[in-house]
């Protein structure tokens, strides 16, 4: 059934080519579906458009599906080219004109939309907690391993002492700043679109505020065809957000690959993290976090398939939207995988303690040599360069014992002003209730 | 003069391939940099790193060189690498030791990503003000032209009747919406990394919580790990703020771009916006929105050209990310000119009244047809089924009187609503202080 | 079977995330890896490392396989990490040692690189005789349609008077161009990495152009390293080639869109490939060419997905590359989807004839009329400022007849020039043979 | 003066962001304007369009400013929009009537994409000869090195013995593959779109191929619609081609930078390469390379900047595509500059001898041993497992002697076979006359 057949024959092949996908990624906004029929029937009661006894019918109906869904039974049949249909008709076959009445004043495109802004909202707030307790597995890594040194790499050479503790703690940090992404992607989500209808709105006397408060979304999306624009958008912005936290976590990846190779063997990764090689026995590759960092990179090319399917078109439905759940759903379930991998896998690592003793070491403790220097009064630039010779000339004798006491250094992390953070970012947002 | 210089000679060809475009560049950097610097040697002298005397001194010198960057007359010679370079030699020759200390307990890495976090912290604060003026513009414009009807397009097909009140409201709302990606970069923009040196901290006794409070930062970047971590980052969410703002601007363009055509012709562009053609003597092509709209592409590729520039590197500095300024300096300004243009051009714009009544636009008040039936009680499906067969066969007459009730519908736009929003975001937000 | 293992047991949440959709995605490999061990086997036997009866065996057994893969019987089951574990398992269970010796002087990156080289050498054959029969349909509509004049636009505006036959016939062209860069991912692929084992070559006495005669490739990837350095490069190449011919055919999609828009209505589309809305009764949507459309940005991103999986990685191999077959072989499939779609799409489209003759179109006759008075002498640039005075002052007269003699003109479509084209490149390269 | 100017002024803002980077830009079309010019008048003169004598005038002044444009001292003043009004003006200064017939049959939309044309066109020769160049020196420094081993990395990790031999020359064969995409830049470059006018012909007597021979193209772009399409795709197909051999060109500063970390210390890079650290006198920091890798990526970015540009546009001219040259011409200059600096730097690098003598590499030679079991008629599956065991117990000594003989291989290099390739493309490709 294709709600807006008109007795018009469509070619087979053309059916499936339209239909595409939508089928499996419809079983993700079924939820979403039942739940904002819910909000629009009682609002159609409320302003007199469905009696009383009509919208009992369909409460009940929806109710049912919604304990479908939720015990995996919801299926959608290839007789329906969507989960709307299948809603749809769901509620005809079963109340009849009950069921006729519930799209009164409502479009497709809205209803679309409002399934998706209700999803993705859901989905931020299920990754923000994720994200959350990502950073705080990292926050007891660092803790755990304060006085573990490793030296800290920049251009791909040894540069400076550093330790495992600003390393996890580093990581906590940055996941908590990409929660700002996703404070973004929320705050659009949280917009209902409900009532916009095809985007231009109707002459129907709905109460737009009121499918708000039920629903539970922030605010009205006012305009209608603003309502409507923002198909794309919020795929856009939560496609920014997973950009952005995939950023780190494939940087924490490259980490371990490095960390993990024979060159540097600054962690073990358990046996169970690594895969073996067909022809050389003695290899043990850090394949899982490999794969890590590369499904980060799908994830960081997200942003743009989402801006190519969406940019240069004039405001208004247009089909090549339909695409945009095939390119979001698939990569949203992939970052959900990654975060749970992550929590898996970061508490099973194992640091090699005492790497940073090892003569060819040496060189990265030129720093300290100068600071001895400076704190006995040379200025930085002289100081620079005495020891600069030192090296060169082969009389430099490195300065391995050293304490730093400023806030966010190898002997003061700073945890609890990280734990602050977290803890404000719960306070404030809206993401995370 | 390079401060790395250890009397080793560059070949000339190497030098400026390394140094590229950075001292132009720099001039955005120059008044960050000093205030920086200023924060910097307070700090230094408060811990003792620095006599008094000698902080009076830099202290001075900096504010001589604001002024010259103040006044446009600050230049950065051939004979210095960057920025930072030429203000510590300025202080260098003109105080001796005091100059040469002011890089003590700081590293280029963290002195470049200071000045490149207050900058891009600047930038979205004055970039937000200019996009509420822009929202302020379109919600005028939508009130001006409340009762403006136009044909709404979905699939660029005629649909159903719209305004320019809904048009421009829309966009007013979305521009708000835009804001919370700003918002996003303003909080990665607003942690301050000075202190973090190479990345890895320092053992000098600095005090990084006062430099936080002299820069007005929002908070310290704890890790010296994670501070460096910013470089890459907060070029990254200020790529997705931009690109995404300019999604919203490209979508404006584009309807314009179309709404002035000779078959539509919904609106009349000044001459001052549109050119001939050089063999079409009728052409008035609408060259600066069909410019704004291409810009607005190359926008929304900045974050991709960002994500490659960083993706796929361990942690710790990159030479790579000196390429960043590159990336991403010019499209900023140029963003800021689209944003300009548009304060310039919409007020212009004119509208042409009444285009609605023409008789091609009778099929798009079907909707308002099955709406009539459905007050009269007749189920949903079956009105639209209704309606169908009386555009199949030609009786259908179109019901052109209609009136909406519903918030974001064209007689009810719910501009007031929307100002609530710009009100409730100057009250929330940093970005708008 | 993981032929990897050595006894330590891995965790199943690990191995399915190390595993990923290999199994699905390795039935399109199936037939090249069968393809690929026979040429492996026989060599095998010239070179001395297997006897004859060893590689009897394998033959046969290898046959076998192609033949339960070509009728569509061949499975991987759960046990097997992916096609080639499966193939060896079934080898080795068959024929003892003679199996386990089939791996010999090969390693897992030159045999999936090479099955990936065949693979994607036979798609490239097989979509450019698909794009060049394309090619054909549009000719033939370009000359069935050579008298059908349209306007031409430039700017979203009527520009001057053009023809279907121009307009067709443009799109064969296009599609012949971007056979160019099939010709560059067909000679990239044309390489054999076989031998190159896991990317260093080995101290076997292998004979590497008996096996790339064998498997009909156009040369040897001589060093073993660059043999290696194939992976991600062929997927690349391919991935500029789709995305180069899905512009184009974006671009026809778009104006068919276009043309079929109430405002402009040059075409009609069969209802078949139209569909309704939900909501609007009148509405017959261009779904269809709307979705081709779509997919063909999804397929212009593709390229950047790719390049983001593959930059910043040092020369070896990175398990990361395992993702490219599920960024690649979905996409690669979509386009061939397209191309059918288009192929069975175009002759269905009915132009509407005379279009040009309605009034609102005489402007774009001013071209004519300049010709006519440069024709009588008058300097290009006087002529177009005479007219262009008669526009704007209303006492312009469209000049509507008008006869084209050049090559590529209205009158002389040059459609024998074009063909010529298709026939060089048949005559000229691999990828048509 | 803009040609296209009725007497309407253009408020100068707007004329400022509409002519945008042009006049710099254009210095780069300035001698392909010219060179399109003459053909163009020849033609004109030839179809009796031009008396003999215009003609002669018109060949005098446009041979003037080739001589001034050879000479760098051509110029566009501020009172011209482009470089083709600069030089229609200087024709008409100069020569009256004639000047004013130059533009004659012929539309700034054709003769903007004739320059780019044969710009780029030329940009391929040119930048295929250094290409050329660049795989000489690698297979030099191949051979020069072919007895200089180091361990070859899989996944991060040392895995195999390699050599210095294998990795230059699989340099030395990638740019030769990547030379593929240059072909098809260069057949699409290679098409003469002059005489399509602005993109739908005219009807004056032109021969298109007269100034096709007169030009060098290899073909007209026979239909006019389609000459036009080939603004955006031209560029785009440069833009893959770029992008690949950037690709290949990263990988390469990608392994010099790693090969260079104290940790690998496979080479020494000169110190003219390398740059210091303000605050770490140890440091020797391969800049040079890291900005190489850096450019590339940037240049990766390029074909998604120029996709999103023209993407989501129907067939005809948009003033979007003026932005084509901001986008294309910088990164062009840039690739040239890195293959410049890579002639110039590659000669230089210096190998360590002797680094896989190393204990730490001794497990690489594992293969070797599992290769003398295979040898002694251990299947391989066997001999893999046997090998294995010894690594994990401990009992493990490497085989360290070997010898290897396979195309492809550390003592059988192929490079002659390499430069066949060479020659064979030099033979061929009309890239590389």
């Amino acid at each position: 059934m294709k709600i807006w057949e008109k007795g018009i024959a469509v070619d087979k092949k053309i059916e499936q080519f339209t239909v595409g996908h939508d089928r499996e990624l419809d079983l993700y906004l079924a939820k979403f579906d039942v739940q904002a029929s819910k909000a629009q029937a009682n609002m159609l009661a409320k302003v007199g458009l469905l009696n009383e006894a009509e919208n009992q019918q369909l409460q009940q109906g929806l109710s049912e599906l919604a304990a479908e869904i939720e015990a995996g039974t919801f299926t959608i049949g290839e007789e329906f080219e969507d989960v709307h249909s299948k809603i749809e008709y769901y509620l005809t076959e079963k109340f009849g004109d009950a069921g006729k009445k519930i799209h009164t004043a409502r479009s497709r495109n809205d209803q679309v939309l409002t399934a998706i802004q209700l999803f993705i909202k859901d989905y931020t707030e299920r990754t923000a907690a994720r994200m959350v307790a990502l950073t705080e597995v990292l926050l007891q890594k660092a803790e755990a391993h304060q006085n573990d040194l490793l030296p800290g790499y920049t251009h791909f050479q040894a540069a400076m002492p550093s330790s495992f503790g600003l390393w996890f703690s580093a990581y906590a940090e940055h996941l908590l700043l990409d929660l700002a992404l996703f404070e973004a992607a929320h705050t659009v989500a949280d917009q209902n679109p409900l009532g916009s209808g095809a985007g231009f709105g109707s002459s129907f006397p709905i109460d737009r505020e009121m499918t708000t408060r039920e629903m539970g979304f922030g605010s009205v999306a006012v305009s209608s065809v603003g309502a409507q624009m923002l198909r794309g958008k919020t795929e856009k912005t939560l496609a920014f957000a997973i950009a952005g936290a995939a950023g780190t976590l494939g940087k924490l990846a490259y980490d371990l690959v490095m960390y993990n190779s024979q060159d540097l063997g600054f962690v073990t990764l358990p046996k169970e993290f690594t895969t073996g090689s067909s022809i050389m026995p003695h290899k043990k590759n850090p394949d899982v976090f490999e794969l890590v960092r590369g499904h980060t990179n799908r994830l960081q090319a997200l942003p743009n398939d989402i801006i190519l399917a969406t940019s240069n078109l004039p405001s208004g439905y247009h089909r090549d939207f339909q695409l945009l759940k095939e390119l979001l759903f698939g990569p949203m379930m992939q970052f959900s995988d990654l975060l749970d991998m992550l929590l898996f896998a970061l508490p099973e690592i194992k640091i090699k303690p005492g790497v940073i003793e090892q003569e060819k070491y040496d060189p990265i403790f030129s720093v300290e040599n100068i600071n001895q220097l400076i704190i006995a009064g040379v200025p930085f630039r002289d100081a620079y360069q005495q020891v600069g010779r030192a090296v060169e000339d082969g009389s430099y004798v490195p300065h391995r014992a050293f304490q730093t006491t400023h806030l966010g250094s190898i002997h003061n992390l700073g945890l609890a002003k990280i734990a602050e953070k977290v803890q404000a970012l719960k306070n404030r947002s809206a993401l995370l209730r």
